[in-house]
C-alpha cells in the first residue's frame, strides 16, 4: 500500500485504545482516514467523533437516535469489519463482543489490528485457521506482541523462546494476605500504563499477562513451553525474543499505547510522529528484571494452564474472570477471589477439545453462570 | 548459500577473535570449513592450527620453516582474501595490518566478515565506496556492530539514532586524578569482555567506543549526530537502535565474542549452538545506564571528533591510540598521557580531506613518529 491513505474502521472507538487510535490518525492525516467507528454505550463521545471524522460507516449498540446527522451507514460490527472499502479493521472493544467482528474481518481476508485479547484466547485455533486460509493479516496492537512482531521482523525460523515483560501491577510486592484486603480504588491505580478499569484489574491479578501468553502462542504459533514471563516494573522493556542461537532482541519505549498502536496501522513502514516520546538514556538508570511469583498470583497460572489444555478452557477462564472482575469492582467479591471463583470454575468444567464456536459461546454463558452460583454462595 | 557449507579464511587466526572463530567452527562443522588460515608472530599456534584445520592457504608473516607439512599453499593475506574459493573472509588481524586485505577482499567482491576496527576508521570511505562498486558484503563481528544490523534486520530506511552501549571499562568511576596512577596490570583486567591488550586498554579508555561510533557511521551510514553511546555496565545489551516512530530495538546476551562471530558467519541463518550460553533472567536482575563522562575520558570525545572532521583525522587519532598503547604497555606513560598524546598529535595535524589510501598510510606513519617524539619530550 505504499504511501497511499490507509482507510480504517475503529470498532470501540470511544475506549482506551480506540480513543488512543483517533490521536495517531490526528497527528497523520496524510496517511490514514477514518472510514468506520463503532461504540457500545458512549454515546456523546461516538457523536463528537462521527462530527470529526465523517465516517461512512457507523455502528452503536443503541440510542441511535442520539446521533448527529451526517452522510453515514449504519452498519452492523461484522459489516464493518469485512468491508471492502476499509483496508485495516481495528478491533478494540473489550471482552467476547471483538470475537465476531474479528472472525467477520479475517474470513473477509482483511487487514486486522487486534487490541482485543478474547478473540484469539476463546478461538484462536479458528481464528488462525480462517486468517491462513483467507489470507487475513492479524496485526497485534498489544505492547507485547507488538514488541515480539517487531522484534522478529526480518527473522526466519530460528525462535527458541519468547520472553513477556509484565509490570507486576501496582501490587507485586504484596503477600496473598495483604491481597485479601485489596480495595476496588488501590487496583485501578495502574503504576505505569492508563487502561480500561478490566484491563487494570487484569494487570494487577496477572491475569492479563496469562491471557497474553496464550495469545502469543496463536500469534507467532510458538509452544507454550517456550513462553516465559519475566517481571519488569519499569515497562520499558516491552518483550524479548530469545534465537536458537542465544541472541535476545528487546522491544524498548515508554508505556504509551500510541506507538503500537501506529505500528500496526503503518506497518512495514515506520511513520515519523513527534507527538510519540523518546526514549531519553539520561533518565533511564536501570531496567530490573525478576520471576513471576505464581502462587501469590495464581491467575497466571490458571491462564497458561488453560492454554495448554486448549479445547473450551482458556474460553472458560476469559469468561469467569470477565464476571469475576465485574464483581470485585462492584465491591461484591474480595481481590483474591477473582482468582479462586476462576479456579473453581476450570475444575469444574467439562472441556471440549476443538470447539466450535458454538461451543465457545456455550462454555462462556456457561462459565459466566457458574462464576455468579459460586459468588453468590453456591456450592463449587 | 542455504545450508550449503561456507568456506572461510580466517586471517589473525591465532588472536583472541581468530581462536574463537575456530571455536564455532569446531562446534559447527557440517555449516563451516576452514580453508584459509593467517597469522603474524604466534608460529606455534598456527602450526597447530593448520594441523588441526588442514587448510588449503597458508600466511604467515616469518618463520615459515617452523610450518608443519602438509597440503596448502602460502599466500600473501591479500591473495587470501580475494580467492574465489573463499566464502566469507574473516578479517580478525589487529591494528592497521586489517587495512590491504579488507581492501582486497571487498575489491574482489567477497563477503568479509570484519573484527578489524581500524580497516573502516582510518579507510572507511574507501573499503564502503569499493565494497557498494564490487558488490561486497561488510558484516560486522564487533559486538556492538552486530547488534545494531540484528536490530536493523527487517527495517528500512526509518532509523532516528544508534545508540552504541560501553561497559565503561575497569575505571570508569575514577577521578582523572585517580586515573593517573593506573598501572598497565590494573588496565589489563577488563570486568565482562576476554580481549586482546590493545583492545582492553583502548576499552579502559573508552577510545574502544570513539573507533566503534566511527565504525558504526561507515557500517551503517549514519551521520555522527544520530550516534550516541550510552554506559551499560553489565555489557548485557550490546547495542540499540531507535527508529523514526520512537521504537528501540535492542540486541541482548551475555559476553561472549562467539555469538557475534557466528552470527556473521551464518547471516542471514541463525543457527542453534548448545556452546553459546542463554541468558538466564532469573540470574538477570538488574541493567543500568548512564551518560558517558567525556572529561574524565577524553580518547572518547577524541575519536568522535576526528570521525566528524573526516579525513585524515581518524587515521591519525587510530596509529597515535596504537602507538601511545605501546608505550603504556611497555610502562614509559601514565595512563592519562594516552589520551594526551593523541589530542597533541591531532592539534598538530594538518589534514587532508578525501585522502588516497598512499595518503592515509602517509598520515598514519606521520602520527606514529609524532607520538614517541612528543612521548620523548619533543615540544609538541
Amino acid at each position: 500500500m505504499g504511501s497511499m491513505i490507509k482507510r480504517l474502521a475503529v470498532l470501540g472507538s470511544t475506549g482506551s485504545i480506540g480513543q488512543q487510535t483517533l490521536e495517531v490518525v490526528r497527528a497523520l492525516p496524510d496517511r490514514f482516514h477514518i472510514v468506520g467507528l463503532a461504540a457500545g454505550k458512549n454515546i456523546d463521545l461516538l457523536a463528537e467523533q462521527i462530527s470529526e471524522f465523517q465516517p461512512r460507516f457507523v455502528h452503536c449498540q443503541d440510542k441511535i437516535a442520539c446521533l448527529p446527522d451526517g452522510e453515514y451507514e449504519l452498519l452492523s460490527l461484522e459489516e464493518i469489519a469485512s468491508h471492502p472499502e476499509v483496508d485495516i479493521v481495528v478491533i478494540a472493544t473489550s471482552g467476547k463482543s471483538g470475537l465476531s467482528p474479528t472472525l467477520a474481518a479475517v474470513k473477509a481476508g482483511r487487514r486486522v489490528a487486534l487490541a482485543n485479547k478474547e478473540s484469539l484466547v476463546m478461538a484462536g485455533h479458528i481464528i488462525t485457521s480462517e486468517a491462513q486460509l483467507h489470507k487475513a493479516q492479524i496485526l497485534p496492537i498489544d505492547s507485547e506482541h507488538s514488541a515480539i512482531w517487531q522484534c522478529l521482523e526480518g527473522e526466519t525460523q530460528s525462535v527458541a523462546r519468547l520472553i513477556l515483560t509484565a509490570s507486576g501491577g501496582p501490587f507485586y510486592r504484596y503477600s496473598s494476605a495483604q491481597l485479601e484486603e485489596v480495595t476496588m480504588e488501590q487496583a485501578l491505580v495502574h503504576p505505569t500504563w492508563q487502561m480500561g478499569k478490566k484491563v487494570t484489574i487484569d494487570s494487577a491479578t496477572l491475569m492479563n499477562k496469562g491471557l497474553e501468553v496464550i495469545e502469543a502462542h496463536w500469534l507467532f504459533n510458538i509452544p507454550f513451553e517456550n513462553i516465559a514471563v519475566v517481571i519488569h516494573p519499569q515497562s520499558i522493556v516491552h518483550s524479548m525474543v530469545e534465537f536458537i542461537d542465544g541472541s535476545v532482541k528487546a522491544q524498548l519505549s515508554y508505556p504509551d499505547m500510541r506507538l503500537p498502536i501506529q505500528y500496526a496501522l503503518s506497518y512495514p513502514e515506520r511513520l515519523a510522529n513527534p507527538q510519540l516520546p523518546r526514549l531519553d538514556w539520561s533518565h533511564i538508570n536501570q531496567l530490573t528484571f525478576e520471576q513471576p511469583d505464581f502462587d501469590t498470583f495464581p491467575c497466571l497460572k490458571l491462564a497458561i494452564e488453560a492454554g495448554k489444555r486448549e479445547g473450551t478452557y482458556p474460553a472458560v477462564v476469559c469468561a469467569a474472570d470477565e464476571v469475576a472482575v465485574e464483581l470485585f469492582l462492584s465491591q461484591r467479591i474480595k481481590f483474591t477471589d477473582i482468582a479462586y471463583l476462576i479456579e473453581q470454575t476450570m475444575e469444574h468444567h467439562q472441556a471440549i477439545p476443538s470447539p466450535t464456536l458454538e461451543e465457545i459461546i456455550t462454555a462462556d454463558a456457561w462459565a459466566r453462570k457458574q462464576v455468579l452460583q459460586f459468588a453468590s454462595g453456591g456450592n463449587p
